[in-house]
């Protein structure tokens, strides 16, 4: 009997708690597995062996139940990237010895693309030593951008907050009858399926948004404003998505425009974010109403819209990386598949952490309209169970018009 | 048998809605009432006879529930200010006059207290006039700030948005072992209510925010820098709600600070909301990470998050301010207060229009903290049933402490 160190890494989300729940639940049962140790900030913990015995936090049903609905990792969680043993070994000697030194028979390390480079790395390293500790990989991240896997963790969550949350701005912006822009930026450094969810806002009495700028396309000013021209003759009210990590042809982020011309009391260019420098460009080119809304923390933490299928998923892959551990699989990463056919199905497997580690998924090509400036409809076909968005409390019932 | 007129006003609220349909049923059922009409953008739209049935519209029990689960004002809004009959009679000769010629017996206006100002004034010529239409009002405001009344419809779903949006942004902070300072930008340009809310957020492993600055004091940045680095000694995360409203003893504005040097190409003060002014100051004093989140439109629209005592409170004074009218009333406001005892229960009545237009209500001196940055167990009891806050989605579980 051996016991069993997890950790959490990386950005929060609504489902990561859920996914350390679904590996404590699996252990809980399995009698292969003694003491369950969590380690407190992610791999920062497993180096100084700062560990807590969450088997016992967590035995009872309710603490479970709690653990997830929390959002964010209630571990704690770091940004730390290991380096590779031939430069910094002692970092692999630290860790390997104190999880040997705690009995430890499996390390499940529950985040992104560069978490999994860190099970890739430890992996390896055990393998070329010989150590008998499986070391597994369970995704999460709100970008959506982990690869070999049909969506991350974490990520339909993020997507209900949004759709339901353009639904609402937009029964705020419609309300009076001047032109009135509204940009909302969403996150998504490098990719734009966060973004792209803001399309499930629409519905009956909901055209909103009625552009959707994602990374992928290099933006253009001029087509900006033109497309929001177009919108203003049809309907007073625009609300716009943009990603925060959109840019220009030649590569420079549209969010650190120095054209903004915005610099603090040093002279240092003031970096607006995206949807800060459109509102600026807007007012400049058109000069109507218009602001930028943020939203910022709230749509990775937002526990209370957490999609239930994204809270089920999270919780099963948790388990499936703990199952395969106990099988002595190492170096891999859960992940999870939509089967074929009408009703969405899911099957859950494992591969290899190096595909997953360092590398990221952007939007297809064909997933987005030929202008660039929404998604197409199998877009909505694949966001549309993972965010399983319903409007269960808001409604857009408009009598105005 | 005569026809009733019902029209929205200001800004948005997840309960003007409410309001509306509160109104609407209570026609619908009574056999003094003939048609009744929605005025499309507010005042605008008596002003040029622009009105739908929405008693054909709201005919079935399920247009109405989508009416009251959708946030902002269905109708349409404005923000105009009707300028007395000395400056302006043929406004009134107008609103009167198409009224008239609809068969109105009735004109119902929600809104704030500006709105209640045109109630009050559409009344008063009504009556110098001998024109036997009842003119009434039926509160409503995000911000708590109208007199006569307990509190103000609206209010408490946007509080329960504020706690529930603060405990899960608790979370998010936590969740790294360094030092993060997080400013949280609340809505309330004059009184503090909403930002009081984020007290409600506090509970079972949830400290935050730790520190809460209303406009109602003047706000000093030594003092502020002091508070946060205080808190930094007893944990690393440190959450703040600011208001939008914060003034210095001088009077000027903290969002307006110019002294943050921060300005456009054109050389014009850039006017960063005071929660990004803030985040500067801490950038510079304290040297931390340090961010800032505004609540922006959200606060005003989130209906998922809606209170049901807030829905139902609205409901009930659109429905009082109906019974009033058909009782011959003209130039009230329906508002309700709050019973003695320990269990919250409400009365419904009435009170003069000019009681409550054009005033404000502060934050009582006594319910902030003498130390200026908290608010004290009293608010914490008012605040309580108006948001009927309860975790029932978002849990703060924590296993790092």
């Amino acid at each position: 009997m051996k016991n069993l160190v997890i950790a959490q890494s990386g950005g929060p989300t609504a489902a990561i708690n859920a996914s350390l729940a679904g590996i404590v639940e699996r252990a809980m049962t399995c009698a292969e597995i003694g003491t369950i140790y969590g380690a407190r900030y992610g791999i920062k913990g497993v180096l100084k062996d700062d560990l807590v015995d969450i088997g016992a936090r967590l035995s009872s049903p309710g603490a479970l139940t709690r653990l997830i609905h929390t959002p964010s990792s209630a571990l704690g969680s770091c940004r730390v990237k290991l380096r590779p043993p031939e430069e910094n070994e002692s970092d692999y000697e630290k860790i390997f010895g104190y999880l040997a030194s705690r009995g430890a028979g499996r390390f499940l390390y529950i985040g992104g693309n560069d978490s999994m480079d860190t099970v890739a790395k430890l992996s390896a390293y055990g393998k070329a030593k010989g150590i008998d500790i499986s070391i597994m990989g369970v995704p999460k991240t709100i970008d959506n951008d982990l690869c070999g896997m049909d969506h991350s963790p974490g990520f339909g969550s993020a997507a209900k907050y949004i759709a339901t949350t353009f639904s609402e701005l937009w029964c705020d912006c419609r309300v009076y009858d001047i032109p009135a822009v509204t940009i909302v930026e969403v996150m998504g450094r490098h990719v734009g399926w966060l973004t792209a969810a803001s399309a499930l806002a629409r519905g009956r009495d909901c055209p909103a948004p009625q552009l959707i700028y994602l990374p992928e396309v290099p933006f253009d000013n001029a087509q900006f404003i033109g497309d929001i021209k177009k919108e203003l003759e049809k309907s007073p009210a625009v609300l716009i998505a943009v990603s925060e990590g959109l840019r220009r042809a030649d590569g420079s982020f549209v969010g650190e425009d120095s054209q903004s011309g915005i610099a603090d009391v040093f002279g240092h260019a003031y970096l607006s974010g995206a949807g800060r420098v459109l509102e600026g460009l807007v007012r400049r080119e058109i000069g109507c109403k218009v602001r930028s809304v943020e939203l910022n923390l709230m749509q990775r933490c937002a526990g209370h819209l957490a999609s239930q299928s994204d809270l089920t998923e999270a919780r099963l892959l948790g388990a499936a990386a703990l199952d395969r551990a106990l099988k002595g699989v190492s170096g891999e990463v859960s992940v999870l598949n939509r089967l074929p056919g009408e009703e969405y199905r899911v099957a859950y497997g494992s591969i290899c952490a190096k595909e997953v580690a360092n590398k990221e998924k952007y939007v297809p090509n064909d997933w987005i309209s030929e202008s660039g400036n929404d998604v197409t409809d199998e877009m909505i076909r694949y966001l549309t169970p993972l965010a399983q968005y319903e409007q269960l409390y808001s409604d857009c019932f408009q009598l105005s018009r």
